[in-house]
C-alpha cells in the first residue's frame, strides 16, 4: 500500500540481493524509518522488539532470517539452531512456527550448496503468497461490507470497528482485517473505521490510523474502553479483527482486549469477524486453552513514546511513581463469540466443521 | 486518607475561613499541588477541567462554589445563575445537581443576610456526610471481601479489580469502591487490586494507583484491555466500581469501559458490585437510556502527559499525525450485569425493587 504516494511492502530484499529491509514499526507513527536486517540475529531482534509485528509479517521476517542464517551456514545443525532461536522470540503467533517449518521443508532435501538459493526462493514465495492471500481475504470480506452497504441509504457509511493492527503493516501488503476495508474504499463504498487505540503499545492509534490515513480511508481513533458504548448506540455495523493463532475448534488468540470487544458485539448483535490466512490456524490444538499467552514488559504499560511540540520523540512515564504493571499481550476469544472467519478460501463459521469446510485436506 | 504519612481530604476550607483548597488532580501522580478556589468561577473551572472529579467530589466542590457565590451575592437571582453555571460543567454525574439543589434548599427560606452562614454550614455538612457515607459503604463492602476471604486458604489474597478512580480522591475521603478495600487492608485481610489504567485520562494508573500506593495497599496496573483475560484465568475474585449516576431501574452510568468489564464479569461468573452513595441515584430516570453521556475533547485521546527522566512533566502527542478521535467519557452498564449495589444503607440487588428496599421513602 502507499505512504505519501509511494508503494511499500513491510519487508523486501535489499539491493545487495541477500539482506532485507523493513519499516521499523517501533518508530511509527512518529518517524518513517527503513531498517536493514543483515543476519539471523538481526531478524530475531526485529521480531522480539516488534520492529516487525503482526502474525503474517513475523512469519515473513522469520523466513528471511532463516535464509540469511543458511547463507552463513547451511548445515542441518545450523538450521536447527536458527529455527530454535527465531521460534522463541514470540510465543503466541503460530505463523512464526509455520514459516520456520516451511523453510526447513524447502531446504532439507537439497545438498548444502543448493540450500541458500532454495531458502531465498521460499522466503520470497512466502512474502508473495502472503500478499495474494491477503488480497483474497479482502475480496471475501468485501462481500460482507457490500451486503451491509446494500441495507443502508445511498451514501451512508459502513461503520467498521477494528482492534490492534491487522493491517498491511502486520502483513506484507493489504493486511488481513483491513484488506476488505481497503477494497471497499477503493470500490467507492463509503466506509469509516473506528480504530481502537490498543493499549499498551497503541498499534491502533499508531499503525492502523497511520496506514488508513495514508491510504485516504476515513477513520476515528477511540480508546479501547469506548467500543462497547459505540455498539450500544448502533454506531458499529461490523467488527473485523485479525488473529495470532486460531485453534482447530475456532477459538481465537488475538491482541489483549479482543475478547472484550467480542463480548460487546455479541451483546449488541453486531457481527464479529476474524480475518486470517491458513497459516494462522493451529490444527494441533483442539481448543484455544493451551495457546501460550505472552507476558511482556511492564514498561509498555508504564511508559509511552510520543512527540513533543518541536517534533522530537521522547518517552514519558505516565503512571504513579513506584507502580508495577501486568502486561498480558493476548487474550482468547471463544469461538462462540465469533460470527465467522474470513480466509483466503472464503468465509466460514468459527468452528471445527467450519474450518474443515474450507480446508478439507485437514480432515481426519 | 494519607499521603506521605499526612492525612488529607480532597477539599477543605482555607485558613481564611471562606475560600477552599483542593488537591489539583490534573497534576497527579506527577506532582502534589494544592490549588486555591476563591470564587464560584474558580469552582466551575475546577469541575470543568477535572482538577476535581469523581461524582461525590464534584458535588462537594459545587456546594462550596455555591457558598462562595452566595458570599458575593445572596439574591435569588444570583443563586439561580450560580446553579446554572455549575450544573452545566459536567452533564453525567448526578451528584452535581443533587448538591446544587441541597444548597438551594439550605438557604432559600433564610433572609439574604443569613444565607451565607447557612450555605457554608451546608457545604461543610455535605463534605462531612460524604466522609461518613463512604465509611459506611466501606463497612458493607468489607463484608463482601470477608466472605470471599473466608473461602480462601489462609494468607491467600482477595483479588479485586476496579476501573477508573472511585477512591478517596473521587470523594472527600475513603472513596466509594475503594472504601471496602481500605477497610479490608486495615483489618489485616490480604487484598490486592488490579487497577485498570482507564484511558483516556488514566485515572486508574494516575489516581487509584497513587492513593492505593500511598496507603500501602498492594496493586498492579493493567491496561483496560486486560481485565477480561484476568477474569478468564480466575485472577479476579470481585469487581468493585463507582458510578456517576444510577437510574431508578439500576442501570449504571460510569466511566467509559465499565460496561466491557461488566460483560466480562458476567461471562466468567465474577461478582460485579457498584458502590455509591444515595446522592448518585437519579430517581427521576426510569432507565439509564436517557442519562446524558459527556463527549470530551479529542486531545484527551491524542495527547498524554508524563514525566521525563529529569522529572519534568510534558505532554506528548501519541497518535498518528492528523488523526481525529472520539471521546465519550461514560458508558451505560445495564442493571442485568450488576451483582449488587453497595450503599451507605447496605447491599441490594441492582433493580428498582432492590433500591427501594434500602430507600423505602422513595416508594410511590
Amino acid at each position: 500500500m502507499k505512504i505519501n504516494g509511494k508503494a511499500y511492502r513491510t519487508i523486501w530484499l535489499a539491493p545487495d540481493g541477500w539482506s532485507v529491509e523493513i519499516i521499523d514499526q517501533t518508530r511509527l507513527p512518529h518517524e518513517l524509518i527503513i531498517a536493514p536486517l543483515k543476519s539471523l540475529e538481526d531478524a530475531a531482534h526485529a521480531i522480539l522488539t516488534m520492529q516487525v509485528r503482526g502474525a503474517p509479517l513475523i512469519g515473513a521476517t522469520a523466513a528471511y532470517g532463516m535464509a540469511m542464517a543458511i547463507r552463513e551456514d547451511a548445515s542441518d545443525e545450523a538450521i536447527d539452531r536458527a529455527i530454535a532461536l527465531l521460534a522463541k522470540q514470540r510465543p503466541t503467533a503460530i505463523n512464526l512456527r509455520w514459516a520456520l517449518e516451511e523453510m526447513r521443508r524447502a531446504v532439507q532435501n537439497f545438498p548444502r550448496a543448493e540450500r541458500v538459493v532454495a531458502a531465498y526462493d521460499r522466503a520470497a514465495q512466502i512474502c508473495d503468497q502472503d500478499v495474494e492471500t491477503c488480497r483474497r481475504i479482502g475480496g471475501y470480506g468485501l462481500q460482507i461490507i457490500k451486503d451491509i452497504a446494500a441495507k443502508k441509504k445511498p451514501g451512508e457509511r459502513v461503520e467498521v470497528l477494528t482492534h490492534c493492527n491487522a493491517g498491511w503493516l502486520a502483513c506484507v501488503d493489504w493486511g488481513t482485517a483491513t484488506s476488505p476495508i481497503y477494497q471497499a474504499h477503493d470500490a467507492g463504498i463509503p466506509v469509516h473505521v473506528w480504530v481502537d487505540e490498543t493499549r499498551p503499545r497503541n498499534q491502533g492509534a499508531s499503525l492502523t490510523a497511520y496506514e488508513l490515513g495514508s491510504h485516504g480511508v476515513p477513520y476515528t481513533i477511540v480508546v479501547d474502553n469506548a467500543g462497547g458504548h459505540l455498539m450500544q448506540h448502533g454506531d458499529v455495523d461490523v467488527v473485523i479483527v485479525g488473529t495470532d493463532r486460531v485453534a482447530a475448534n475456532g477459538d481465537v488468540a488475538n491482541k489483549i482486549g479482543t475478547y472484550l470487544k467480542a463480548l460487546a458485539a455479541k451483546d449488541n448483535d453486531v457481527p464479529f469477524y476474524v480475518a486470517l490466512p491458513h497459516s494462522t490456524i493451529d490444527w494441533t490444538l483442539h481448543t484455544g486453552a493451551n495457546i501460550p499467552i505472552e507476558e511482556r514488559s511492564s514498561d509498555e504499560v508504564l511508559k509511552m513514546p510520543g512527540r513533543l511540540p518541536d517534533g522530537s520523540v521522547v518517552t514519558v512515564e505516565i503512571a504513579a511513581p513506584g507502580s508495577s504493571a501486568g502486561n498480558p499481550a493476548f487474550d482468547l476469544t471463544p469461538a462462540r463469540l465469533v460470527t465467522g472467519f474470513v480466509t483466503e478460501r472464503g468465509v466460514c463459521p468459527a468452528s471445527n466443521e467450519g474450518l474443515l469446510s474450507l480446508y478439507p485436506e485437514r480432515k481426519g
